[in-house]
């Protein structure tokens, strides 16, 4: 009989998580109740956010159980079903978990897709899911962009951060990037489309200071800030009047037990500047527009993205990790599809 | 004949100011060229800004040279005059410098003021000068304040903040402010109508989110920050979704010379607030609607304030470093007025 293979959180992380903060738990297909429907998982996202739900710090959301999955967006199909609009077979996307099959609760949030229209079910969770909204609606919103002026994107070769700088290119921006590491930064420019990149690695915040002020003569406009700690210190110093810092994550705060925030708040004062802090959480309304703009960009070959695949249910520690190693190239999707 | 005594700076202060890094300074009234004219100056406004000004760091204005007068606001009147727009005896209001006259060359940033219109020439440098259009401005296009929210203020019982506070009162705020003693926190609430004072003295960053969160029990809305440092973090933890922070000043860090910054970035996102860097500086178009606005609530007993004023051009020091300790009791002006 077929069994659900979950990964689940058995301590709340202290600092960076260790294989024995989870565990592999293979159980039976529940029942349905009514209204319910049970997904066969075919890829799952992996995000610096999930990190945050490990732990019982402040958040948006509650702290994931523990002995549950990993909370986690995941796409995948109806597998068996106890509500006439998600018949079998059925793609959906939805917040899930790290697991081969979940139940979907009448009235949960999960939607379906047609997975005809794109080249793979996975863009769901990158270019056209939360990944690709969140550049979006942050950049349109909150960045607002305007010709000529200057972007700069922290995570930049990341999977938000290189679809940030590409729609900056789009509205007209120069764009920097800083990444870590020479291929990721060769990538920006080559593959992405920047003007410039910035590789942190082995660099002092005053390096940086110094390396953005010649990669940014006219200042900066826009930070788009997915990092935080001394790189987000350093963006500031070169912030224009009237800039706005659009706060997306802080990965480097996330795993330290001690956030080293940011020192240079007076550059926001001197330089009327904003830090707004961005989740998509709000925009599920609006993902028709946003899907239809990023989808017409893919069409035109305006924007284009990476995914970094991995494969097996048994491989999830490994495959998350690497969001904080700095290894993986585009968005960090596992695959756990029947094929797999 | 008639001397200029001028409070000067003589080093850039390294921490806290000392008396050795000013000195007073006599020296012969100045020969006027054509289109200048020279102010007696009556009242100096006192600011935390010049501390900034001291220093060679990076601010919105170029240091103040060494062996120059400390820059300041100041009010006075015109003593001898090569401007037919500034006659003999007009009372002004500018950008000057802590002495006893100043020379306003054509096209200087000085205003002529109407005193009598106000009960006294001081009220130019308070609450229908910088410190009441920051507040009047900050508020109304920054804060928003909205009916029924929680309105927090550190810093409250200064000369921005009790005015800050008293707009969201009549905005219909619930409003909070934190200061230093028991005297300051009795007179937010006695006089100024806060509806709670919180008295940061001797207390943890823990103890004052406890406390934030007991006065303001549907969480902060809008933060007015003056102060910075584990105040400012404290505040965070209680900023509502969507809520505002605008950043006017970050009085604890400027005599550190390690800043302490803020930590609790992570609110910003998890509550997509927003921290927004206010300068007056891009308002005195502006002020007409500010003046009428406060002017009218001064006239209706909406709004009260306090002046501390000290004598004398030899007490500059002590006066300006009543900011630091928190000896003051409202908006501090030196009187350098002839009868003084």
């Amino acid at each position: 009989m077929t069994k659900n293979r979950k990964f689940t959180l058995v301590s709340r992380p202290d600092g960076e998580p260790k294989p024995s903060d989870f565990a592999l738990v293979e159980e039976d297909l529940p029942e349905l109740s009514d209204g319910a429907f049970l997904v066969r998982n075919h890829y799952i996202s992996l995000d610096p956010a999930q990190r945050g739900w490990m732990s019982d710090a402040e958040s948006y959301m509650p702290p994931i159980p523990i002995g549950a999955a990993v909370r986690a967006s995941a796409v995948g199909r109806v597998h068996s079903s106890k509500n006439p609009d998600f018949p079998e077979g059925q793609w959906v996307v939805g917040l899930a978990a790290m697991e081969e099959f979940s139940v979907v609760e009448a009235g949960g949030f999960t939607s379906p897709v047609d997975a005809s229209l794109v080249p793979s079910p996975t863009n769901f969770l990158s270019v056209l899911g939360a990944v690709g909204m969140t550049a979006y609606f942050g950049m349109i919103d909150d960045g607002q962009p305007k010709e000529g002026e200057t972007l700069l994107v922290t995570g930049a070769a990341g999977a938000v951060g290189s679809l940030v700088g590409q729609i900056g290119k789009i509205k007209g921006c120069r764009v920097v990037g800083i990444a870590g590491g020479a291929d990721k930064c060769a990538r920006l420019t080559d593959e992405y489309g920047f003007d410039a990149a910035i590789d942190y690695r082995g660099k002092s915040q005053a390096d940086l200071e110094k390396e953005i002020a010649a990669a940014a003569p006219d200042g900066v406009d826009i930070i788009w800030e997915n990092v935080g700690g001394e790189i987000l210190d350093a963006g500031i110093t070169a912030i224009n009047e009237h800039g706005r810092v659009v706060l997306c994550g802080l990965i480097s705060e996330y795993n330290s037990p001690e956030p080293v925030g940011i020192r240079n708040l007076w550059y926001l004062i001197s330089r009327q500047a904003t830090i707004k802090g961005f989740l998509v959480r709000d925009y599920p309304p609006r993902f028709p527009e946003g899907i239809a703009q990023m989808g017409q960009w893919l069409a035109e070959g305006k924007i284009k993205h990476d995914e970094d695949i991995e494969k097996g249910i048994e491989n999830s520690y490994d495959a998350f990790m690497k969001l904080f190693s700095g290894g993986n190239q585009g968005k960090m999707i596992l695959d756990v599809s029947p094929e797999s």
